[in-house]
């Protein structure tokens, strides 16, 4: 009895594609000798398909597709799809998140996911009914506790807070399985692979079953799913892990012992893979670009950005533009130029000061008696963003946006200036990890990819004279931490003092600051997801509104 | 027995000023004889609080909040007020959406909503756990059927499709009730107001119960509740219909017969009046602007939204600019000043050419050898887009971004452009409508506010010689039929080509210009909703997907 796990990388809604990979991977599965092979949730559709799941043209669409794949597949060959199917019934939501059971040309049985995530960036109830009741698929003689995703995660270990009354897992075990098989669509945030592991390992030991469990693995606008298909052993021990960031197909005997080792982990290597892979499928997907852009200040942003491009599309395909102004310091050309040497792109220079002149040249009479300030600062930010997007539109390039997430949490940036792009790289990457993404690029290439000088130097818009982020930001290192705790823990002043140490007052003040900044992050282009909180679909604030938190005594801010 | 009707604007997280508010009209309640006063769902923290309901402090202040209203209230009235409340329970969602039972200084009795809205704009089954169970708040010997929003609407007139199992003005009937109460978070959309009038009559002659609805009025960012308030007797008729978009307090004595009739409506001054409503409230509430500033084209969208403006914050808070390139009719300027005189705004011109030609300099290099196209274009409207963010920053006004639904919904739009601004007000209205939001103002000011020749002359954007919307899209009328029918409707082609006898080919063509904006309206502004289905936080599609509707045989194109 042999098993396959075909983590596949579905692009969203692309029916005819994803039918071709799903045929193309269950016939070298049965090449391989496989009797069933299990395709990821959602794998016929792509996740999250969002809305499309509304209209009643892609619905019907994705029967019919299911009708063709059953037709085609091998007729021997037992196949779990994870798909959308409509609920029947006369009440509740009008689909199903439907693990499907395919064989000799027609669906035999089928379970439906019983947890609907809704939160974060789930909107699962938004289309989905839950399962009425959690019931045993058998197949072949084979007691199947076959589960979608979310299904196996409703675990006092895992969830601190019990989201559900069901709980899928113990009620399959209690009406009698051989095996669990979950199919999943679950997205990557750093370390996720280690509470994966730990769960199933969990409910391994606890219910002395086999688990298989496959995932989705590439990337759809903001969410990267890294695959990390697996499979345990019935003491919790685990048989097989997948490679992540990368399609696999894995023919298990149920009979066999542990197969090849699996690939070692590192936090720092798989955010490196997840970027890389999420720069790739933006762009191969949307298939809209020639190359992909990236405005180069010769700081750690836009050198980090650039390079995780090229590791994505090839040194070709990326062109890197430096667009110096008179506040610009001799580095940011050499050091780009450098950068765009190291890895080999094209690279075009551009001073930015005949506009910059010519903006203020027209505003003079209207900011008559008024000192320079802000407005005169994102007029160079917004000439660079119009020089970008002006050669995006001209030669069809996907601009990347460079900004990390600790500019993006305290509005540190210009809106339609250095914002601009298709996709923002590093939104969810806090300032100092950039600092460390950039070491690990240049340890992974054995030289200085990233130049010294990008890395060493103190950063700075560079958007007045001697400028230096810390005149308005704290040290990166005090505020990250600050806004690891905040974004990503969910706490308040209180617990963050109690936890750093900072000041109270320095506290609220970098608390207020990203709650004033939701409406520039409305308008930032979607970001690629690596933690388990990203700015973007999945943080939903109101713009206008007045929450705030008590007033602390004013006391001298440090850090 | 008098009950008094407390139609309120609160302000999303704002629990100060939104319990001076509520301590204001339950005073006056009082002194006006009521015995029983009646705030809106989520009166107590505005609607939509979206992920403020996820942080644990702010649902910490919200209970705080309740417990000192409680002390503060008069003790001898009844106070029915929405919040969220912790859900005590060790499973499901955090909280429940209540209707809280005030008086005596504390909470007697307590209404959790049943029916979860989770689509289009609501996500209330990320936050909130439903009602275990419908029961009747017993007050002063008076059952009442007290209930939340959306439990009134699952009714087969009013939703064609069954969505929840539960129906709470079934079940609280039949446990024997003396009146309804629902407290509301409507949201307005052209012609709600029949379609809760029709649903309220409804339920009034199938229970023969009298009925009170509470509904919030006020714009939260996307969001404007109408109020539209309403005490229907036991027969359907009306006894009370709130006047929309305005505070409101009415005490009714259930002895008496009707009150004073309802202002009459219409279709295009309710448009007007939501959108005015909109502007102020976004304006005042977010309390960061000193004034609106406006780009005007001599157009008919910058002259609607402009005329909108001042109505919403008067002549002295809005400037207009107008910024004339070499490709601008002369009616750009004098349509734009004629404009300005008569709504009597201050009013600034700055030619564009000295921008436009310093960046076709900077470019030369990197776009030699090109034709002349798209990404020129679009330098036009980002200089006029870069020079009005300037005005905005030097001077704290608000940027309103004035594209409509129409040009959103094809991409006729340049991103970082005409798009720039923190509110978008025209984003659900279509072009056609925007046409007849102009002859409505004219209308009612008695006199050609917004100028003859903006209404008459053909739409262009004048990024090109001779330019007309018509050289890259369909006819308004058109146009307008398709995307209401896609957008709105949930149409496909085959359905919009039966209703209108439009080319097929030309129907899939706009579809799948809709699909393929989808990036651009990713980064635009918040706009303000006025129909069933706005761009947006209640229309959610994947950016990067592959989904599209089967080729059709090419045929000519035609309107």
């Amino acid at each position: 009895m042999k098993l396959a796990l075909a983590q596949i990388n579905p692009t969203v809604g692309d029916l005819p594609g994803n039918s071709r990979k799903i045929l193309d991977f269950a016939r070298r599965a049965r090449d391989q000798g496989a009797d069933l092979v299990v395709f990821p949730e959602m794998g016929l559709v792509g996740y999250p398909p969002l809305d499309l799941l509304d209209r009643p043209a892609f619905i019907e669409a994705v029967q019919r597709a299911i009708e063709r794949l059953a037709q085609a597949l091998p007729p021997d060959l037992g196949v779990i799809l994870g798909a959308p199917v409509p609920n029947g019934g006369k009440v509740g939501k009008r689909l199903f998140n439907a693990a499907l059971l395919i064989e000799g040309g027609r669906i035999q049985d089928a379970a439906y996911k019983t947890l609907l995530p809704t939160y974060d960036v789930f909107d699962e109830y938004r289309y989905f009914e839950p399962a009425p009741r959690r019931r045993v698929v058998t197949w072949r003689g084979l007691r199947l506790g076959l589960h979608v995703c979310e299904d196996m995660w409703n675990n006092e270990d895992a969830a601190p807070y019990h989201l559900y009354e069901a709980n899928p897992i113990d009620e399959l075990a209690a009406l009698g399985i051989d095996l669990f098989i979950n199919i999943s669509a679950s997205p990557f945030a750093v370390g996720k692979h280690r509470t994966r592991n730990a769960l199933i390992e969990a409910i391994c030991r606890e219910h002395g079953r086999p688990f298989v469990l496959v995932n989705q693995v590439g990337a759809n606008t903001e969410l990267i799913f890294d695959g990390d298909s697996r499979v345990h052993a019935a003491d919790g021990s685990l048989i097989y892990g997948a490679p992540s960031f990368e399609e696999d197909l894995y023919v298990w005997d149920l009979d066999a012992g542990p197969g090849p080792s699996p690939r070692p982990h590192d936090d720092l290597a798989d955010l490196h893979d997840a970027l890389v892979l999420g720069i790739r499928d933006y762009f191969t997907k949307t298939g809209a670009f020639q190359k992909a852009l990236v405005g180069l200040s010769g700081g750690i942003d836009s050198a980090v950005t650039c390079a995780l491009a090229v590791a994505a599309l090839g040194p070709e395909r990326v062109v890197g533009v430096t667009m110096p102004s008179k506040y610009s310091s001799p580095g940011s050309v050499s050091d780009s130029e450098a950068l765009a040497r190291n890895l080999g792109i094209a690279f075009h220079e551009i001073p930015i000061e005949p506009a910059v002149a010519a903006f203020e040249a027209m505003l003079a009479g209207v900011f008559a008696g008024t000192a320079p300030g802000v407005a005169e600062e994102n007029i160079q930010s917004r000439t660079r963003g119009v020089t970008l997007m002006a050669i995006s539109n001209k030669f069809d390039y996907l601009l990347l946006s460079t900004g990390n997430k600790s500019e993006a949490a305290v509005g540190y940036v210009t809106l339609y200036g250095d914002t601009n792009g298709g996709v923002a790289v590093l939104s969810d990457v806090f300032k100092t990890d950039v600092y460390r993404l950039a070491h690990h690029i240049n340890d992974r290439a054995g030289r200085a990819v990233i130049p010294e000088n990008t890395i060493t130097k103190p950063p700075s818009a560079e958007l007045r004279p001697d400028q230096k982020d810390t005149d308005s930001l704290p040290p990166y290192d005090v505020l990250d931490a600050v806004l690891r705790l905040y974004i990503e823990a969910h706490l308040e002043v209180d617990a963050i003092v109690a936890q750093t140490g900072f000041d109270r007052a320095l506290v609220r003040h970098i608390l207020q600051q990203v709650d004033r900044n939701e409406y520039k992050r409305r308008q930032m282009p979607p970001g690629l997801r690596v933690t388990n909180k990203a700015f973007g679909i999945g943080r939903r604030l109101p713009i206008v509104m007045r929450w705030d938190r008590p007033a602390v005594a004013p006391s001298p801010v440090t850090g």
